[in-house]
């Protein structure tokens, strides 16, 4: 069915294209100009565009176009469901799109602007399939956290002065106590770190300047110049920085811009986020997922963007491609791909297990699904012994479910157990991307499928890209078996001052841990990077069998204070390591390599500028 | 099909007649002793007793029997949904039982306790049909409110000291504040109110030490002893009393007893609620309920049973039926029948609104389904002037909804107007019960229904008989149209010491809002009650038009502090007045009447003991 009339003449070029193009390649293609729908620029269309949306949901190969414009969304008349978000808060959440069971709809914003007016999910994607997203920036008319712009900084009374800027932050003090109004919610001054805005990133040895917010005292000393005290140990951020907070769980990470969940085939085509309270795109349990030409990044007056992760993908599968986007001036890292390992509370026999979602920003996660694979840990080791498969799966409440396997093993370990599911292990295609200027790390990978991150520039606050893993702390789970990692460039990379690698490849692991008789990663090769450093660090890996480093270049940069505190090359517990033909340049000291007497099969040759 | 396999021994004879009657009466019915379910007493039960519930989910007929004893119900394995609770706070709930599309199902306890260890709402029944619960008592391993004996009370300092019992009301205090956690949730002290541990009931002129819990200071003078202070102009409770703390919204009603929603034909017999972080019954948008021999009471050891009041209707319709029921000790109303009044934000056109819930604790609340006729009201006058059906009704959030009406005025008046639902008005049938020695009212009643009140013993710190409307402050809709209380006891009614009356029809109203052309309320009868009452207070009327007040009984009691201070019959704007054959003795006062200007139509005889 096509619908001329809808079509407005500015628009009647490209539109009249892409029905051609539809005429020919598939019949059904609706292509609808919303502006015939009520929607129009410089008005809040929540409702409106709701409306028409609700009215194509039993279609599929429906486009719905924007002409170019800003658009504005009001919580008012939102659509609102009680959502779980991995890796955020959950709760009830109003939405700008919300796009629930949809097939073969594009979301086309022809360059628009969809500006937030309050604390709304602007996109969400639940179990949708062919969901194509292109062509927009979200905003949020306030951001999710205050820039603070240090005007007095006095080292000795330990205390400083900060001007508000009320138009995007608007904060009261209470009980000498700060907090920021955030589109209705009371927050607590919270997490924070200083930034640098000549840097626009977060400030050279930024965990001096950590403020512990629980004791923080405020008091207004002038005109939207409050000073602030009582800092403990930590030192007043200087004069000219610009102090970022944030709020606090369970409040601060309540609104990702774009969440995607048990969907497939997505396609995610330059779109910008300049704002969220949140990620800038979180997606769980998704199969196939392009992502072409995203942009995050901080909008005209301020120096920070998102609240936390550029991109976050959890319990995927298929393909994940992310290509020639930007990632800059967010609150946490650039990209993390992981699963979850969640614990075994108890077994009720008959291969049935009460299981649990283990940390607190997974609850009411999917850990799996019937016919999904999965194997079962040691939490102790973390490292797997059994594989079997789901044939039943029932979810008590957000942290509690119970699952059948179709078997167990015949003697049931008397150790602590956990689960993992092994067919929602995606691959990751991560290319020609800028992740920088944030905090934090550029690139977190735990996926047991092949990964290839290349050609992208890192300047990141902490490693540029992490292989981690843990069982203790946020439970990411996916030992590695097949990383390439090459032709990349890592700038700084650490610049939060301590020992934060370009790659860090190892499991976290507690105390009460220890390490398995295998090795929890495999087959991760760093080759032919590019790194500009003033600490001279390369790698560190540990419980990794099968690591190439090669053909890496580094060059010494004097763009942040020398560092020389820690071993370039830092390699524990692995085997079948090649240290083979890295270069160091321009450095004023030889660049230490120290591998550990339980490492096994290393090569090391060729490497330049590199004590043994 | 009959499983006489199950039954245990003990039980076997009373089973069995149930089974011989099933067996005559109705053919299909089921009888399940739970203890063939791995349901046993002195255990947590929660996630067997879900199992047993959802293998029965799709059949009809079947009663679930708990041989005596106490059954555990632990929050770990509870079953878990985003629940809206009117007049409660919405949230994540884990219920211990939780009833979703029954059909004829019967939870029939035989005497035992169902003991609940945490923050769970122990019934949920949504969407059912001739259902039963019967035979149990409910509690809580702990209160969710904390009782503090005041052990030494200084006027002149204005401190006060609490002995805090750690086992019932574990506590903590932070930054010079009184924080309790119950069941992990750390409630500042909050509400408050004092209990005279004598008369098991609020301290006479409570209001005088109503503390200001913002600014109350707290601190550990001895072994969980702790001073409080900074009490502001109130007085410090005398020694002796006992304080009762209980938090605040939105976090301190997200337990109700028993929550039953959308459902019809139900039945509660000879249940008990001892504890419950909310009402003991909430019953939403239910058809036909039948209540008898309900107990509302404190556990041994505790002076305050649940946290609000005993029994909570809205939106209903057919019958209520609440009788032989005790409802003592509750911190809030013992009945209370309403409406809710929506907002009207904008007409859309084409018989369509917007409109939205007007009370913050009755978000996510039905207003109306299709068919349901409703009334268009001045939000000025609260009067109705046009009638209309709806034709359908889109929810967009907690708060707002589009509606279409069959038809619309002409000309709608500009002025603000609100939405009542006109189908959903119940029959009230409120008999035999005792209502007593609770904070605030003993029944309040806003329903067009027919009413009856009758044999019915009030002993209530505010009015005895609450007839009010109001669309300022709670928005609780339903002028009355034809009410009969009779042959009731009213016993110290207004311990509070303020004017409160064993019966008050008056609607609220704000400053902004005027009385319209008509009366609120129609045919109030007020007959042959027998008032105990050391102020001699009987009625107070505003906007009623049919208000017979006869053949009641007072008589001076010596209970309380005598106060004469407001007329014991106060009529305002009324109508069709009829003021006959009422007698008071043992006052050593003539009792005041007072009949405004405005009120016409009154007939005034045969009174005894009153001055004209």
């Amino acid at each position: 069915m096509y619908k001329f009339s809808h079509f407005k003449s500015i628009h009647s070029k490209s539109i009249f294209l892409i029905c051609f193009l539809s005429l020919v390649f598939g019949a059904q293609a609706k292509v609808i100009d919303v502006s015939a729908h009520g929607i129009s620029p410089g008005k809040d269309i929540t409702f409106e565009l709701q409306q028409l949306i609700k009215s194509v949901s039993n279609e599929e190969n429906v486009t719905l176009v924007f002409p170019k414009g800003q658009y504005d969304f009001y919580p008012d008349n939102a659509i609102e469901k009680y959502r779980y978000v991995a890796n955020h808060d959950n709760g009830l959440k109003r939405m700008g799109f919300g796009l629930f069971n949809s097939r073969k709809l594009t979301i086309d914003g022809s360059g628009s602007t969809f500006m937030f007016h309050g604390r709304m999910v602007p996109f969400t994607v639940e179990s949708g399939q062919n969901i194509t997203l292109k062509n927009f920036t979200i905003d949020f008319i306030r951001p999710f956290h205050a820039e603070l712009t240090v005007v007095k900084s006095n080292k000795v009374n330990k205390t400083f002065q900060v001007k508000v800027d009320k138009q995007n932050a608007p904060y009261k003090i209470q009980d000498n106590r700060l907090f920021f109004d955030r589109f209705g919610q009371l927050d607590p001054t919270g997490s924070n770190i200083v930034f640098n805005p000549k840097t626009r990133s977060p400030i050279f040895n930024t965990y001096d300047y950590g403020l512990p917010w629980l004791t923080l005292h405020a008091k207004l000393v002038g005109d939207d110049i409050v000073e602030l005290s009582n800092i403990g140990n930590r030192l007043p951020p200087p004069k000219d920085s610009v102090l970022i907070v944030y709020g606090n769980n369970p409040t601060s990470r309540l609104v990702p811009g774009i969440h995607i969940t048990n969907s497939k085939d997505v396609k995610i085509d330059n779109v910008s986020v300049l704002a969220a309270g949140g990620m800038a795109l979180i997606v769980e349990r998704t199969e196939n997922i392009h992502v072409n030409k995203f942009t995050v990044s901080s909008a005209d007056g301020r120096l920070v963007a998102t609240r936390a992760d550029a991109t976050h993908f959890i319990g995927c599968k298929g393909e994940i491609i992310v290509e020639n986007s930007l990632m800059e001036h967010m609150l946490d890292d650039g990209i993390n791909v992981h699963g979850a390992y969640v614990n075994i509370d108890a077994y009720l026999g008959d291969n049935k297990f009460i299981a649990s979602i283990s940390h607190f920003q997974q609850m009411g996660l999917i850990f799996g699904e019937v016919g999904d694979r999965i194997a079962i840990l040691s939490r102790e080791t973390v490292l797997p012994f059994f594989e079997s498969s789901i044939t039943a799966i029932e979810v008590l409440n957000d942290k509690r479910f119970v699952v059948t396997l179709a078997d167990t093993p015949d003697n049931l370990p008397n150790v602590p157990m956990s689960l993992e599911n092994l067919t929602w292990q995606p691959n990751l295609t991560f290319r020609n991307n800028m992740v920088m200027e944030n905090r934090a790390r550029g690139a977190l990978v735990t996926t047991k499928g092949k990964v290839l991150i290349e050609n992208n520039y890192f300047n990141n606050q902490m490693h540029g890209i992490l292989i981690e893993g843990d069982n203790k702390s946020w439970y990411e789970s996916g030992a590695v078996e097949d990383v390439i990692i090459r032709n990349n460039t890592f700038v700084n990379t650490g610049f939060s001052g301590k020992p934060h690698y370009p790659l860090f490849v190892s499991p976290m692991l507690t105390s009460e841990q220890r390490i398995g008789e295998g090795y929890y990663h495999k087959n991760v090769q760093f080759i032919d990077n590019n790194i500009r450093s003033f600490n001279g660090l390369l790698v560190h890996s540990k419980s990794v069998d099968g690591l190439i480093v090669s053909g890496n270049t580094l060059t010494f940069s004097d763009d942040y204070p020398t560092i020389k505190d820690y071993p370039s090359v830092d390699i524990n517990y692995s085997n079948n390591v090649q240290l083979i033909g890295n270069t160091a340049k321009r450095f004023n000291w030889t660049l230490a390599t120290k591998m550990s007497n339980d490492s096994k099969a290393i090569q090391i040759k060729g490497n330049d500028g590199f004590k043994q």
